[in-house]
C-alpha cells in the first residue's frame, strides 16, 4: 500500500494511472502536480485525486511513490526537481516513451543523492491526449517496459513492478539502449512513417483523401496524434530512430526493386514472409 | 431487377456481392464460375447462389448483369473470355483494384464486339480474402468507384450506379487513370509501407515484435493481406505506385531534415499541419 502516490503531470497516461490506483486503492492519498492549477481541478472535483499543486516540492514532499508523466522534453529537469525535494525512501519512475536519457539522468543525481529510481514505460498511449481522455482501464493487458541497471534497488524494482501488475499490466524487463532501439522500430518509426503517407497523399493530391478507406485510416490513425509530444519523442530518440529509418528505407528500396524485376514468384515468397511475420503479431 | 446476374470468382468480393444481392432481391437467379467447383460449392449449400459452374461461357450464357471478380492479374483473359460468351444485352462490370489496363481491354474488345462495360472498384477490402469471410454488409456504407469512359453505355452506368447504390455502397465516378492515382496513394502505398514497415523490425531484430503495441498493430495490419493479390496490385499498378513512392520518400526526407535541424517550432508545426489533415479524413 502506497502512503502517498505523487503524479507529476496529469495527462492521458498521469490521468489514467490516477484513476486506476484509485480503482485499485493502492494509495492512502493521491497528490498531482502540474504547471496550471485549472488543469488538476477536473480530477479534484472527480476524485481521481485528493489534493492539488504547482509546486514540485510541495507536491513530492513525503510521498514514497512518485510517477513522472509528462511529455519526454521535460523529463530532465522535472526529475532533477523532484530528485532534490522527495523523501529519503521515495521509488521515483516514470512513463516516459525514451528511456536512455532518464535513466542516465537519474543515474548521475543517483552519485550526489542515492535515490531509488526505475525508468518505466507503459505502452498504452492513444493518439488523443490529456486528462480528458484517460481512463483507469487504460493498462488493463498493456505492456508496462521497466529499464532497471545495475545500480538500481532491487526492492525498488519489485515495487513498481508490483503496481504496474496491479493496474492489469504486463511487465517487461529491458535494457535502456536496446528500449529505445525497440521502441524507435515498433513505435516511432511507423509514427513517422503514418506522417509522410499522409503528406504524401497531400503532395499528390489532397482530393484523393476524400476516397481514403480502412487500410489508409488504419495505416495512418497514428499521423493525428500530438504534435508537440511527437516532435519531443522524435528529438529524444533520434539516434535509434535514424537506425531505424535506415532500416525501413532499405526494406522499401528492396521491395521496390524487387516488384520492378516482375519476378511474381519471388515477391509472392517475400510478401508471404512479412505477411506470416505480421501474423505472429498477437 | 436482374434476370441472371453472374458471379465470375466467388472469393471475399465476389462472394459478399452474391450474399447482398442475394439478401436484397436483385437478381432472380445467381451464377457463379470459379476455377474449381469445390470452392463454389459453399456458396450452393448456404444459397447465395443457385447455380455454379467451372465454364465462363456456361456461367454467362444468358446474363444480363455479369460480375468479374478474380484477382487483377486474371481480369483482363477472364474478360476476353466473357466478352465472346455474353449476350448483347449483358452489362459487364468488374471488382478490380486497378482500372485503366481493364477499362483499355474493355475498350479494345468494344471496338469489334460492341458490349456495355462499365469499370468498378468497390473500397471494401480486407486482410482477409476467401469465399469464408465474405458477408452479406460489405458494401454497406463502403465507396465504390465506377470508371466510365466517354464511350460507355449511359444506360449501363446507371444500371451498375443503381447495384451498388442498392448494396448500400456510396458510388463516386472517376476516370480510370485518375482512380489509378488515387488508389496507388492512398491504398496500394500504404500497404507497400506497410510491409516495409514490419521487415524495417525484422532487419532490426524480429523480437522488437513482441513489444508492438496498438500503432504498430494498426500501422501494420494490412502487411497480413493476402501475398498474390497484393502482388499483383504492385506489378499492375506499378507506374502510378512509382510515382506515389516517391512523393512518399520525398515527404519522408523532408520530415527527417527537419527533425535533424532541432527547430521545435517547425517540426510542430509540420506535424500539425499532418495530424491536422489526417483528422478531415472521416
Amino acid at each position: 500500500m502506497i502512503r502517498r502516490l505523487t503524479l507529476l503531470g496529469l495527462g492521458l497516461l498521469g490521468g489514467s494511472v490516477a484513476k486506476a490506483a484509485r480503482a485499485e486503492g493502492l494509495a492512502r492519498e493521491i497528490v498531482a502536480v502540474g504547471r496550471r492549477r485549472e488543469n488538476l481541478e477536473p480530477a479534484l472535483r472527480d476524485g481521481a485525486v485528493d489534493r492539488i499543486t504547482t509546486d514540485v516540492a510541495e507536491g513530492v514532499a513525503d510521498s514514497d511513490f512518485c510517477i513522472l508523466a509528462t511529455p519526454v522534453a521535460t523529463l530532465a529537469s522535472l526529475l532533477r526537481d523532484a530528485w532534490h525535494a522527495a523523501p529519503d525512501d521515495v521509488v521515483l519512475t516514470d512513463v516516459g516513451s525514451t528511456k536512455a536519457a532518464i535513466v542516465k539522468t537519474a543515474d548521475d543525481l543517483g552519485r550526489v543523492r542515492p535515490l531509488a529510481f526505475i525508468g518505466a514505460h507503459p505502452m498504452a498511449g492513444s493518439e488523443k491526449s490529456g486528462y480528458a481522455v484517460s481512463r483507469p482501464d487504460l493498462f488493463k493487458g498493456a505492456l508496462v517496459i521497466l529499464t532497471p541497471t545495475d545500480s538500481s534497488v532491487p526492492s525498488a524494482l519489485e515495487r513498481v513492478r508490483e503496481f504496474w501488475r496491479a493496474l492489469g499490466a504486463r511487465v517487461m524487463i529491458l535494457d535502456p539502449v536496446a528500449h529505445d532501439r525497440a521502441v524507435a522500430a515498433i513505435s516511432h518509426l511507423p509514427h513517422l512513417v503514418a506522417d509522410a503517407l499522409v503528406d504524401a497523399v497531400l503532395r499528390m493530391n489532397p482530393r484523393f483523401l476524400d476516397i481514403a478507406a480502412g487500410g489508409f485510416k488504419d495505416t495512418t490513425r497514428i499521423a493525428a496524434s500530438n504534435a508537440r509530444v511527437w516532435r519531443e519523442i522524435f528529438q529524444e530518440n533520434r539516434a535509434a530512430l535514424g537506425e531505424a529509418l535506415g532500416a525501413f528505407r532499405q526494406a522499401l528500396d528492396d521491395l521496390d526493386t524487387l516488384i520492378a524485376t516482375g519476378d511474381a514468384t519471388a515477391i509472392e515468397l517475400e510478401l508471404d514472409r512479412i505477411k506470416r511475420a505480421r501474423e505472429g503479431v498477437s
